[in-house]
Formats: structure tokens, sequence, C-alpha cells
């Protein structure tokens, strides 16, 4: 049996799981930062996390589709903003695919989810169903992830413009957002879970779904290093990457 | 736009993903199958496979949740007699924990889930999921990678009793059994979508079922290739193998 912790603790707690588990520790993004990759494995990765990405506002709404606090309901909506826009041509899906774009990749292929690494449609799918089945403190809960986003954008930003001479800062706009917009977030889910979570299951449940979310994100990388870091076993039917864009990309390994 | 197929056309193309997708083409097979592997990534693998044999009558009573023909449902309940038994001692699950007894394992461990891949987890609930929601077409059709069970079990059986001196005859029961059971299973299930795959739409989404079950087999794999195998990069929170029994066994590499 568990016992009751402080806020203060839970708090503690949830900061150990992502200083344990989140996927800045995973060996894929250290050679992404640093430079290591060709650009066939970095069009690799955006072509993944496209699909994570497209996903986020489906889980946000399921996640508001079982709120019935208008409150919640109203502050939850700005994430669901930030991703698809106030226009066609806005929001952070839109920036990422101009991410993707400037990696030389068509936007239909990558929208149309062909190619995808089946591990990374497994574990996205699992992250939306997650939040729309668990309860709604869990829902919240697995969005934590993002206190811990600020720091790895940093580093992907500085680290993917110093390395890579086919990623320019344009590209990379989505990040910039992330870097407010992120910490928002997590400020507010931070609040609600150590306001509500006021029993030990409850807190512990917390606990787990963040520890869900960091599988659900690591378990992305593992695919994406699998299939695509040296020797590479790519899955039937995934992306191919183009040989002759790898070499006409600085090749750093 | 996709044309009619015949039966035999229908089959040829399902026989084909099964030449292109199934599992016995990944190299962890080959790795299991040829002695490559130690007692500690045999028991890995035992370990994750066991989710997925836990898994199958589950989906099988989705499948049967949603049937609403008797004689369909008195078919399909034999697979779930098969993996459950009639005994608290008998069935298949049964005949895999004697399997993980027989590696070593601890049955409450293996049992309670801990220490699973996440990418095991993923894509064993993404298979759940897709019987339970796609179309009962479509469910049975994912079932259809036991066409090509028997060919991989012989195998296996062969190479792992040839190759590993921790692996018996009796700790390997439950393929035994999976050599009759399977093929009843696909003749049934072959002939279902044969006959009820009737429109273009329908024989498209039957090829589609079949392609994603065997993304859900190969996925699997990728994850225990990936995490046990060297360099070996296993997530936080997954099986660690006893590095003690893994040299007690034969040290194949």
């Amino acid at each position: 049996m568990s016992q009751l912790l402080t806020p203060q603790e839970l708090e503690a707690r949830l900061r150990a799981v992502g200083a344990a588990r989140y996927h800045n520790r995973h060996p894929f993004h250290g050679l992404l930062h640093g430079g290591k990759l060709q650009r066939a494995q970095v069009q690799a990765w955006a072509l993944n996390r496209f699909y994570y990405q497209s996903r986020i506002p489906m889980k946000d709404a399921a996640l508001m589709a079982r709120a019935d606090d208008p409150e919640l309901r109203r502050i939850w909506r700005q994430r669901i903003i930030d991703h698809d826009g106030n226009e066609p041509r806005e929001g952070g899906i839109e920036r990422w695919l101009a991410l993707t774009d400037a990696l030389g990749l068509d936007r239909d292929y990558v929208a149309s989810g062909q190619g995808l690494l089946p591990g990374t449609r497994f574990a996205v799918d699992a992250y939306v169903r997650f939040v729309a089945e668990r309860s709604l403190l869990e829902a919240i809960a697995s969005s934590l992830t993002e206190l811990f986003a600020p720091a790895i954008i940093s580093d992907r930003v500085a680290g993917m413009l110093a390395n890579y001479d086919f990623v320019s800062r344009d590209a990379l706009a989505y990040f910039d957002k992330r870097l407010t917009q992120a910490p928002r977030d997590a400020d507010f889910a931070l609040d609600y879970v150590k306001r509500e979570a006021r029993r030990p299951d409850q807190q512990q449940a917390v606990i787990q779904a963040l520890v869900f979310k960091c599988d659900v994100l690591w378990s992305q990388l593992d695919a994406l290093h699998y299939a695509y870091v040296e020797p590479g076993h790519i899955p039937p039917g995934a992306f191919v990457p183009d040989a002759a864009a790898g070499k006409a990309s600085r090749a750093a390994t």
C-alpha cells in the first residue's frame, strides 16, 4: 500500500520519472543532436515523428470529450489551437510539415502515413487510446513529459543547426514555438495533478501515467534506431531512404 | 480502384504477403533457431512472447463478441479452449508458462507483465484493438498468419533442441500442439475470407489486415532484437537478464 505524498513529494517523484525515463536519454537523440546522422536518417525521424504530431490534437480532443468543466476545456483547447492553427497554413502540424519539406520529403507521402514504422504507429495509437480510456487525471498526467521538453528542444535546435547544413533555423520553427508553449501547458498539468491526486492510489496512477508516456516516446526512438542506424533493419513496407539523397547531404558518419 | 480477384487470386495475394512479411524472415528468428542466443536472450523472447499468448484468447473473445452466427462462434470457440484449456493446468498458455519455467523465469513475474518491452505491449494491444474494432471480415483475416506458422514452428523446435542444452522437448510442448491447431484454424479462416470478401474493397481490406498482423509480429521481434542483441539497448524498466544465469547456459555467441 502506497503512502499519501505531499504535492511537493508527488512533484519530486514525477521529476524523478523524467530524469530516468525521458527520451532525451535515448541514444538516438545523442546521434540526432550530435550531428551523427545522415540526411536520410533525419528524414526517417521527421517522417515518423510527424505521425505523433498529427495525433496530438486528436488526443487532446479525446481528453476534452471527457472533461465536464468548461474552465478545463477552455484551457486545454489552446493546445489544439497551437497544433492546428486558426488558418490552413498555421499551427504546429504545419510547422512540422515545413521541416519535412525542408528535408526533401513529399508532403502527401508524409501525411499518408505510408512508410511509417509499425513501432511508431503502435506506440502513438496506444497514447491516444490511453487518453481516451483512462481517468481524466491519468490523461492529464500523461501530458507531463512536457515538463522535460524545453531542455531537449534547446539541445536539439542548437545541435541540429550546428551540425547539419541541410537544416535551417526556419525549418526548425516548430521547436521555437514549443519553447514557450510546453512550459505553459506543463505548469497547468502539474498544478492539476498535484491538486487533484488526493489519494495514494490516484498519486500512483499519476506516476504510472507518466511512466507510460515516457515509454511511448522511448519506444518510438527504439524503432527508429533499430531500423535506420547501422546496421539498420528496416521492416517490410517502411520508408527506405533514397541513397542519392543521403549522399547529397553532409555524411556525418 | 482495385479489381475483383477470384478466390484463388485472393489466396495467392495473401500467400505473397506472408512470403514477404511473415516474421520467419526477421533476423531475430535466425538467431533464435540457429543457436546464436544465450539463455538470457531466450528468456527475454519467452517473457515478451508470453504477453502475446496471454492476449490471444481475449482477442478471440472480442471477435466472438461481434459474431452473430452461432456456427462461426462455435468454431472460433475452439481457439479459446486450445489456449485456456478445460482445467487450470491445461492449454496453450499453461504450456507457454512451462517453457518460461524451464528457462528459469518466475511465473508471477512472467504473468505480471512487469519487465515487458513497451514495444511488445503496444504491438499486442494494437492487435486486440484491431480485432475488436474492425469489421468481422478483417478480424478473421488478421488471424491468417497461422497459414505460415507450421514452417516456422518446425524450424524453431528442431533448431532450439539441436542448439540449446537448456531447452527440452517437454519445454516446447506448446509448439507440438500448434502444429495441428494452426493449420485447422488457418484453413477455416482462409475459406471464410475467400468466400465472404466479395467486393474489391473487402478483398483489399483482407489483404491489409494480414499486412497489419505481420507488422504486429515483426515489430515484436524488432523490439527484442534492439533491446537484447548486441550491443543491446534495454529500455528503462524492462527485463534485465541475470548475467549469472546467462553464463550458466551454453554461451553460443
